[in-house]
């Protein structure tokens, strides 16, 4: 009789939507059918990233998605700014690296946001010769949200592009890809998007685009120029994952059904509850200054092992949060509330924490953090 | 009330129980419940490629792996020598152009098979300096099949690897990777395999491995030495195609149930009942000497608009099968029998394309193409 709940920042939880399209018999890819399919997704992932630039789907993870943001527009010896504040902007580098992309890191401390200014900074430091300025919009390792618009103020108007990993958070948070001049947005198709794993998208601006007619790195998969091409008579150029692409519009559905503006609120709510729950039973959040409603990261408390709070909950109860990751490993765990998460998932989430909590000899009021979470809930009027 | 049926070389019908999976909620990957799985999904991979290395998969189409079999073991400069029979053998070609590596291109007549003795010559003329040989089990665009056990006898005693694009094939005809010399072998899911497209593997053998020691092509995303440290503890180095490869395991309990060998017949006697059905009715098989038991080539008989009648089908009748590609586009046409694909499909198949190529004009006799495949059917002992 045990049942499973997911509050994991990718995966997360399928739409009944979305599983029962991805039931339905295959369809083939080279047809009218198909082309009517694609071209429903290109114009709804538009909607989604808000903007009007053509956002191209990859049969990929979102990691697919961002090597290919460095080299479509890349060159060997090409300098460019990567802010890493975690993981995922670690990763940023490691990919600059691999493709021989000279990275100018500005390393934050985990659980902190990057101050635009040191990106304007070290754009002047550049003197013009910066390429690329690499950012996340959500650091999943830490549950950290960078201030885009404010990036994008500084980097609008020098000769770099601004290319954002909105893999978590894309979907869930505000980012509105044009108004905030984003010239390359990739993001996956696990997160706020509510679908599994095995899709990467990525849009790309007239100013990213003219970068990306001198780059030299070497790419076939990832090539942006056949997918561009592709993309004008509604195609891919390799087989597309044409299972995922059909629940693609499904979710999207539900997202146009609702509005990304109500979305964002909804988020909003759920990741309220959870802090104030998180607060209600004495935890602290990891950064109280700069959070996110995609995950919330939450301190460990002292003589509580994490990796065996996260497995207990998981293994014992079925509730699958996750743990710290590298240097924060057993320190702290992540609860997400993105994507097809609702009020009682958070409560079952926060209820399942407070009893292994207390199984594991935390002291605290039993009951003290779902009652927060439901009086957030209360006034919200959701 | 119109059924749709799919006759294509890709992706194939999937099983119910594949559907089934699908449709599951979705579950984390960092867990010991996906690590199981993943362990299952190796083993179960290494049966159907009749392997003893390890098989890697990838959250990628088909293309994705044959660009990891070219990063991974080579460096720019290199020498290689690729057979191109078709559409799938210009692919290696232009990945080994995109990075730079030197391909040495045995250019074979679509519809043919390339020898192996002309492969050994070319080897010969390297002395010693081709790095690896690029071939197709199954040449999908015109259906014909390599005499892999050959090849690999060729190249075997040399220092160049054996890399062999299984995409279309792998499961349906018989490939014995490591028998038959195989170093490296590429497939994707979409295929012999019954599954979505939007899963690459491939498998590595020794010697690749020595040579990816000095491969200097620049990786990241398709980084096979990441794919194999993460391998060791059932894991992945990026997010995997979570929902495909619990779909996976179930399409391997499908295979094993049934045995290679048993699979291998079973695809025979299709491909024996559509060739002998296209002959019943007077066309002509494009690659008569060469085809294999994946894919059936015909030629669109004379007065007949080879797309037309493709479309016909499809739109008409919801039978879809595949045209002529590139310089074949529109005179042949491509009956698949791969995969999940019974008697009565062929059946099926075969009746629309006699109803369609009457309404066309063509001058047969009705019926005699569904006679000769139910005497395939009823001789074959199925």
């Amino acid at each position: 009789m045990k049942k499973n709940y997911l509050l994991t920042p990718g995966p997360t939880p399928l739409p009944p939507e979305v599983c029962e399209s991805l039931s339905r018999p295959i369809i083939h890819h080279r047809t009218p059918q198909f082309q009517s399919i694609l071209k429903e997704a290109h114009e709804g992932l538009k909607y989604v990233f808000q903007t009007s630039n053509d956002v191209y789907i990859l049969a990929s993870s979102g990691t697919g998605g961002l090597e290919s943001a460095v080299v479509n527009f890349l060159s060997p010896q090409d300098s460019v700014i990567v802010v890493d504040a975690g993981k995922f902007g670690e990763r940023w580098t490691e990919i600059c690296e691999a493709y021989g992309v000279k990275a100018d890191v500005i390393k934050v401390k985990w659980g902190h946001a990057v101050d635009p200014k040191d990106i304007e900074a070290r754009l002047k430091e550049g003197k013009g010769s910066v390429k690329a300025v690499f950012v996340t919009l959500c650091e999943t390792s830490t549950g950290v949200a960078t201030d885009i618009k404010a990036v994008g103020d500084v980097v609008k108007n020098t000769d770099a592009i601004l290319v954002v990993d909105a893999v978590s958070g894309l979907g869930a948070i505000d980012l509105k890809s044009d108004a905030w001049n984003c010239d390359v947005v990739v993001s996956g198709s696990q997160k706020g998007l509510m679908l599994p794993p095995g899709l990467g998208f990525i849009s790309v601006s007239s100013k990213a685009w003219k970068l990306a007619e001198n780059s030299k790195c070497p790419k076939y998969y990832f090539s942006l120029k056949a997918a561009r091409k592709a993309y004008a008579s509604n195609d891919t150029p390799w087989t597309p994952a044409i299972g995922l692409v059909i629940a693609l519009n499904e979710a999207i559905k539900l997202i146009k059904a609702q509005g990304l503006e109500k979305i964002f609120a909804w988020h909003h709510t759920m990741a309220e509850a959870v802090r104030a729950a998180a607060r209600a039973i004495g935890l602290e959040l990891f950064a109280p200054d700069a959070y996110s409603d995609v995950v919330t990261a939450v301190r460990v408390p002292p003589g509580v092992d994490g990796e065996k709070l996260v497995k207990a909950m998981r293994d014992t109860y079925g509730v699958t949060i996750a743990g710290g990751q590298s240097e924060m490993k057993g320190k702290i765990f992540r609860f997400a509330h993105m994507g097809y998460i609702g009020e009682f998932d958070i409560i079952t989430g926060i209820s399942c924490l407070e009893k292994v909590l207390a199984q594991m000899g935390y002291k605290f009021q039993m009951g003290a953090g779902v009652a927060a979470a439901q009086k957030v809930f209360l006034n919200s009027g959701i």
